[in-house]
């Protein structure tokens, strides 16, 4: 079973926005046992829409648009899919009811332009819509149709409470089986030639695949495993996880299976570290508070940092980010406090400095340690990669 | 003068990445006076990437493609574009320079599979990657054709400054004209009401796009902008800049204009604010730093908050929220700072603080200012909302 995904709007194909959405629904799609052939975005033009619509159609079983439904004159999916499909607008009862009782909740008045989103293609099934008052549609014939809303929540409410019921048990082919890996320490096309002998002996249909981003690789078996032993003795010098989950999700789980907290305290991450740590539903049992000391009175000040150390070494410099390790594991009283201190650039590089320099230190209960990186040349790169480093090497000290 | 961009790789099929270089290269197109008509991701799969090539060259005179030139065996960009260009593979000195140079200065070895990366087209140019070791390759004829590494950094610094000098004196049409405008405050339905007698006196290939997000519509008009001055006036109580510019570069503009510091004390937010202050170069200049305060005890102990508010009004209330404000103004000595304390969720909602609500607070040097929000339904879309409503908050103050 295939699928294809067309997202629709200007907006994508002069880059003020980028598409999250075919992501989302591809990988919900490979969980349901559904492999996306291909991705095409195309403006907010009829004949643009439905070429891409009949094409994908002549390749796959199953087609999901999103975008252009709104009420504004910009949307023009739902007539361009009356066209496509030969029908026309009437109004739905249900879908009239939903939206009435959507605006006696909020502070806005349903007006006339709102009114025209229980407007509905005679031919659809519709699917409810429960964040928002665009109708989701669905034809079953000739093939399978879905257009959804393009934003982002409302389309990801729909596809998680509405669409799966529908998709999930369209075929009995398993979910494709995929292995994932993260790595680090290693260069690419060293891991490559350390696993060559292992993938040249891939059954057909097997497949590694390498992703390398912000200084960790992602490795993925797509298909049937075999000697899976050797596969991971090889990378077993390397290996940070044996699943394709964010670093911070890993420290989560073993925070919390420890009873134990965290912090942060960030001078050139600027608060990434932050982010990571709370994103995620349930941090507030492990994740503390951080403080970004940007300025260097802010980690004077705030995280204790002694004035000497900030004169003699520098901000950018082992003593400093131990200093605010420990300090902000003291302020904050956790068991784990992680620091980073570096040059992100444009400005501020030096040659024994150069931009892309980032010191990282975890305090520990125990010890204090600290390391010196090469994140990169670009500003959010070097923060990006400063970022998982500092993750990586709490996730080391903790799997210890 | 039109393009279309192909972006190649599994992990974009199986959503285990975002495509985020299509709207880096389409921004840049759009700039360059060529505008982008459609975005297809395909597979590592030699058919499939000659097919989507073949289809694109059918309808546009550029084609950009971006992946699959890395050095491992699930890359066969290069292999499949000698293919359709009935060409081999040789030797290139100047890319042998450069690889041997790039790894003269780095820890790694330069391995036989590095080695391949100078084995290029024989009938393509090669554009200069300078940060990375795949080479960028670009057919003249019988259109035009680049192929440029996946990896975002490496992508983008080739893109500015290589290929912009190769594609932007291609044509001597200006630039697609947009103008943009951020309103805030009125829901989408009601704007296009508002907007409607204006919109429909629009000339034939003048266009208003409205781009709802967190909270902000984003105006964009494209083509020939008539009868400007009654549009302004009509979105003048809603608008916040005339330019789609982020919230935090135009706060930036307008602090360092007026030699003026900025902190955040957050909750709720986990260091959203803090990133958005500190991710563009130059923000040292006005921005110190933060405390995400998200236990109660950093509330208390680090910002100095009381105790009594704590207990006698919560964390999410108009005098926590104030309290951190102040005291975070007055901890990192700054002219204003942003706080805010709210209900992020899935858990932790009331009957009369339920999942999403969010309070704001403004301190400057003459007052401090708090609003009650709601912020939606979900953990990410909350604190994402939650962020661009204070910074609003802070760009409508400064602007008074």
């Amino acid at each position: 079973m295939k699928a294809e995904i067309i997202t629709i709007g200007d907006e994508l194909l002069i880059g003020q926005v980028v598409d999250t959405n075919s992501a989302y629904m591809a990988r919900k799609l490979e969980e349901w046992g559904i492999s996306v052939y291909q991705v095409t975005s195309v403006h907010d033009n009829a004949e643009h829409i439905k070429q891409a619509l009949a094409d994908a159609l002549s390749r796959v079983d199953i087609v999901l648009c999103t975008g252009g439904l709104g009420p504004t004159k910009d949307d023009i999916t739902k007539a361009t899919f009356c066209d496509f499909f030969h029908t026309t607008l009437i109004e739905d009862t249900a879908v009239k009811a939903h939206i009435e009782r959507l605006y006696a909740n909020r502070p806005q008045v349903l007006n006339r332009l709102t009114a025209t989103q229980w407007q509905v293609p005679a031919n659809c099934t519709i699917i409810p819509n429960h964040v928002g008052s665009a109708p989701i549609m669905y034809w079953e014939a000739p093939k399978r149709v879905i257009a959804l809303p393009g934003v982002p929540y409302e389309m990801e409410y729909a596809f998680e409470h509405e669409v799966g019921e529908l998709l999930r048990n369209l075929t009995n082919e398993k979910a494709i089986t995929h292995h994932n890996y993260l790595v680090t320490g290693i260069a690419e096309s060293e891991l490559a030639i350390l696993l060559e002998d292992w993938e040249n002996n891939l059954p057909t249909g097997t497949h590694l695949a390498y992703l390398p981003k912000d200084g960790i690789i992602r490795l993925r078996i797509d298909g049937e495993a075999v000697h899976l032993q050797d596969f991971k003795a090889l990378i077993a010098p390397y290996l940070i996880a044996e699943e394709d989950k964010p670093l911070e999700v890993l420290i989560g789980e073993h925070l919390k299976a420890n009873g134990q907290t965290i912090c942060s305290a960030e001078s050139c991450t600027g608060g990434k570290i932050a982010q990571a740590l709370n994103k995620h539903a349930g941090s507030s049992a492990f994740y503390m508070g951080s403080v970004v000391a940007y300025d260097n009175s802010i980690k004077e000040n705030v995280l204790g940092v002694s004035h000497n150390t900030l004169t003699t070494h520098g901000a950018v410099s082992e003593a400093c980010v131990r200093e605010m390790a420990e300090g902000a594991r003291k302020l904050m009283k956790t068991d784990y406090a992680l620091a980073t201190s570096g040059i992100a650039g444009p400005t501020g590089g030096t040659k024994d400095k150069p931009v892309g320099t980032v010191w990282i230190a975890l305090a520990t209960p125990t010890e204090t340690i600290a390391k010196r990186f090469h994140c990169g040349r670009l500003r959010d790169q070097i923060t990006t990669r400063a970022t998982t480093q500092a993750l990586v090497m709490l996730l080391k000290k903790m799997s210890n």
